[in-house]
């Protein structure tokens, strides 16, 4: 059993601010990754450049960053890294800014690997540059774990890359989540919840790293019906747009990050499961953001765990306050409602899946060909 | 909110010995700082040297640690350490030789730095040489926290040092407490108690760092009736010493030992508070073993909290399976006994603790002189 997760991580409201001596104690020149708008939007690149420009911190900002980040982004941004002479990355948004900057500390001190190359794995444990996290959504969690998810179009590949990265700093501050799309702290708000139900769901849970998802799910439990009470009223907001979106009270914002925070450290020690597993292909061949995409697939892993590990299916679901896998289920289905793909599309994933081993390893007690038939089954309409 | 325990923690039978990579990996050459006798009884001794033998890693063995270790005996072990041009040192044993060996490794890279002057805060944080922890007790955390707690005889002074000095690496492993005395087991499981009720009864708690002695009590609650039973057969022994004493169900060792590195990890974010600040002028003054002398003041600490805490205050009784304040009162009569002194050592406690700032400051809601010597009247018997 093992636990670690050396990243500090301070959460609280002007976070950053109050923690700027951390932040310019990690290096003296920052690469900023982050995405087109979001941090701009939220206040979150104008707190870290005022951090930097009061502490003598040099920086570029390289705000390319895409939804799924790829290999060629990340490739792009290490060159720039690199020709500013850069010694830490700050990634600043959601799971795609943060992994995007892990990469980007890898190859920013191993000249001698490519972009195209971070899928491989290394013969030995390659070093990596500095990196500080600040999140921006409540669902990567990547600020906490050692994993970057990286997409090679080249080869069709979303994946984590071998190489593990723990940012040596997380900055949490929960008003980031203020100007965010309801839609959006929903859909990575699930991404959170897959964490944590995956990481108990799984072959490397054990009393002592279970310790994070049992108490954030307790957290995210808290969380569920004002998400979905927020869901509900986006919808007739869409159908009578004289009114307006009910906002989720903004007390959830922080809860919503730190559950986030701990969900990441849950998956820090286990890895992600089988939800996670499926998801890659339907991002990739649908655009279908990420946490709806795992999402689709957890009540029917759930089901499947049920026969396994039914003690802990049931600790899951008195955790978040249900009383069923259909109530489970149903929780989703108001969150991310439902996802419809061809038969081509399923039956392509479905096989992918059933050699998957990576994922398939992981499931407590095993998990068959036809298991896996009946999670696509579950999950996805055919039409 | 912080949350921040960088240790690289293993909990698992002949975690030693899987994990010899990860020990081998830390250094060249290693000072081994243990006390007298255990380590050698226990076995971890011999797990430890057998994985230096086999890495080819050199070593020194210091087993002059004593409890309470003093600052005569870690400028002692240090300078056997600069002598033998150690770069890493593995503390072996209870809280005792694992704060000792962090305090050499202070002493060991910082040559400017005597032992006598350990207490003295640094006017900038100390570099240190890496500790591997090896805990053989079920108390103490040291393996996960930053602390260590040092005695200078000279002015009569029990205190953290303040440096923090993380362990890189914790190898726990139950077995080790097959061999230990009951009693002894019993006295650290009441520290690791003490430890996650100071860190929530804390104004340094928060909905971040509570995860872990909120998990921690409640498996600490499921160890607590089989403690109870283990001194109630020790007493018949005692009595009666054709009996044997009932052995402590070995399964339980490996729980009481992750229990105990969660309590850790549980001070490692809060520090401990009131109770610990008055345990060190107890031991100083009657050599009361660290578990009971902070167990002795901790149910009138609990009582003194409810008024100001008292959601908190019902959470730990309710995580414990305990229905009262009075019930956790006779929990702890029952394991650990009563403890009598004199009134003139009872008044010079209270007159000392009175003017403790670090500690006093640390209680919720704050503590007046008066609730300082309802603790003392409630915990103390004077005779």
């Amino acid at each position: 059993m093992r636990f670690y997760v050396p990243t500090d991580i301070y959460v609280e409201k002007d976070c950053v601010k109050n923690h700027a001596k951390e932040m310019l104690a990690v290096g003296k020149r920052a690469l900023i990754v982050t995405g087109h708008s979001s941090a701009k939007a939220n206040g979150s690149l104008n707190d870290v450049t005022e951090v930097l420009n009061n502490g003598g911190v040099a920086y570029q900002i390289f705000d390319e960053v895409e939804e799924n980040p790829s290999t060629d982004t990340v490739g792009k941004g290490a060159q720039i890294a690199k020709d500013f002479s850069a010694d830490f990355i700050i990634g600043i948004g959601g799971g795609s800014a943060i992994d995007a900057a892990k990469a980007m500390a890898i190859l920013l001190v191993n000249p001698n690997v490519n972009a195209d190359e971070l899928h491989k794995a290394p013969s030995h444990p390659l070093n990596h540059a500095p990196v500080v996290a600040v999140p921006t959504t409540c669902g990567t969690g990547s600020e906490a774990t050692p994993v970057a998810i990286i997409t090679n179009h080249k080869i069709n590949l979303k994946k984590s890359i071998p190489h593990r990265i723990f940012p040596v700093l997380a900055l949490v501050d929960g008003k980031y989540l203020a100007s965010a799309k309801k839609q959006l702290i929903v859909n990575t708000a699930v991404d959170a919840l897959a964490h944590m139900v995956e990481s108990i769901l799984n072959v490397h849970s054990n009393m002592l790293n279970r310790m994070c998802p049992e108490y954030g799910l307790k957290l995210w439990g808290e969380c569920k019906n004002a998400l979905i009470a927020s869901v509900a009223a986006n919808n007739t907001v869409a159908q009578n747009t004289s009114q307006k979106a009910a906002p989720i009270d903004a007390s959830l914002y922080e809860k919503l990050m730190y559950t986030s925070t701990i969900a990441g450290m849950s998956i820090a020690m286990t890895s992600t499961a089988v939800p996670h597993g499926m998801s890659y292909d339907l991002t990739l061949s649908k655009g279908t953001p990420h946490g709806p995409a795992v999402g689709y697939f957890l009540a029917a892993y759930v089901e499947i765990c049920q026969k396994k590990v039914p003690t802990d299916v049931e600790k899951i679901l008195s955790l978040l306050g249900l009383q069923s896998i259909e109530e489970f289920e149903e929780m989703l289905r108001k969150l991310i409602g439902t996802c419809t793909v061809t038969r081509e599309l399923r039956n392509k994933f479905a096989a992918a899946m059933k050699v998957n081993r990576s994922k398939l390893d992981l499931v407590p007690g095993g998990i068959t060909p036809e298991e896996v038939e009946f999670i696509y089954d579950k999950s996805l309409i055919v039409g």
